[in-house]
């Protein structure tokens, strides 16, 4: 069977996100439809991961196996023909029949935008989580530095998800301002439940003087999800990139 | 009476233009009725210019009188708590008696943006006009500086508008690339209707080859509209700023 890997661009407002789930519009399961619409062949679409009801993707991978022999390069077109607007797949790719898009994901990069203009958006308004007072972005710098290398993130991630190992890995951990925007990226081998919009709540503390940036390493080894930041809203979230080896 | 400028940021998607105009959803006329429930008072907004269907704006200007005492520094939210999140009150302040937001507009400057991904995007369907194909960054820039300068732009105006002068300035002509986005960025003294449309389909042309650089001088002295581009789409453009004395 050929193995087809998808590179996936989507607004998640309208989504209930990436998960198939009976009668609520999701990402997974419109793509399998449209899948199905060209191929005629019910397949299983595995994605690198769930995204939430209204994060977005610029490039979210899945993968799915196939017996039919539809042109590779005609693909990504065909698929789109059948989804709405709102989905795109950007790129297909044939891959070796043992490549998991979940499994075999070693880095994964999150964005999370915050628009801190006075009145808000109207253009982006679906785009960017709008917070309208002073923020410090020096202090979210210093503090971003403190996540990055292997931690237990249990205190960033929403309680009530099962338990299991909390430790993951920072690779890169980056505030950035561009005008109004605030961007916050994070690259990692592997996030919890919550764990970009949570650390991006607690980066905001920061940034408006609740939290000290030295704090952090004390919050991240206490594990307690009380003294992180709040969840941030999920249309300031986009899911940037997948790799693998 | 006191005569107060309006910065206005708005996604035209859902508007027929800035114009007033009956039974259609027009952005002068909701920020108009957005003023009466807050002054309780019927003004008059005189805006920058007006920009058609489905363009967005970032800095749109637009100025009114009234005789209310209303603090300045709180008129916006105000504002804007009485419209729709698709119109943001930017900025307000008191000027002059005199000043006129469309009569004393010194610069305007407008941005074109052009999608060159295979597949579209998803995310900024609404914001940018898609267009598959190869295109040829370089030549796009060779050929803009050829719009700079005082010249009779009739060639680049839609036919069908009230003739009269059509001698307009271009401080500055711009291409640039970033990443998928090609971004078109002119700043004149005045625009004619569509100009800016017409300019980046001419742009768009150069290209993809269908025009060189070299003929844009030739092209604008003819002053045929037949010769320049086709007019690109309403949601790939933007007012980006107006500039006054």
């Amino acid at each position: 069977m050929r193995n087809i890997k998808l590179t996936i661009e989507y607004d998640g407002k309208d989504y209930n996100g990436w998960q198939k789930q009976p009668n609520k519009l999701n990402i997974q399961g419109e793509i399998e439809r449209a899948i199905f619409n060209i191929l005629h062949e019910e397949i299983e679409l595995i994605g690198s991961g769930r995204t939430d009801a209204g994060v977005h993707a610029l490039g979210q991978v899945a993968n799915f196996k196939t017996n039919s022999n539809f042109p590779i390069e005609k693909l990504p077109l065909a698929i789109n023909s059948q989804l709405k607007n709102s989905i795109v797949i950007k790129e297909a790719e044939e891959v070796d029949e043992r490549f998991h898009s979940r499994y075999n994901a070693k880095h994964k990069t999150y964005r999370y935008i915050i628009n801190n203009s006075k009145t808000g958006t109207a253009i982006y308004r679906n785009l960017e989580y709008c917070y309208p007072f002073k923020i410090d972005v020096e202090k979210m710098k210093q503090a971003a530095v403190f996540f990055e290398g292997e931690h237990d993130f249990k205190a960033f991630k929403s309680s009530g998800t099962s338990g299991k190992n909390s430790v993951r890995t920072i690779y890169k951990a980056e505030v950035r301002q561009e005008g109004e925007k605030i961007i916050i990226e994070l690259t990692g081998n592997g996030f919890l439940y919550n764990m970009v919009r949570i650390i991006s709540g607690t980066l905001l503390d920061v940034g408006i003087g609740k939290i000290e940036p030295n704090e952090i390493p004390k919050i991240i080894l206490e594990k307690n999800r009380q003294k992180a930041g709040k969840t941030l809203p999920a249309h300031g979230l986009y899911l940037v990139s997948v790799l693998y080896n």
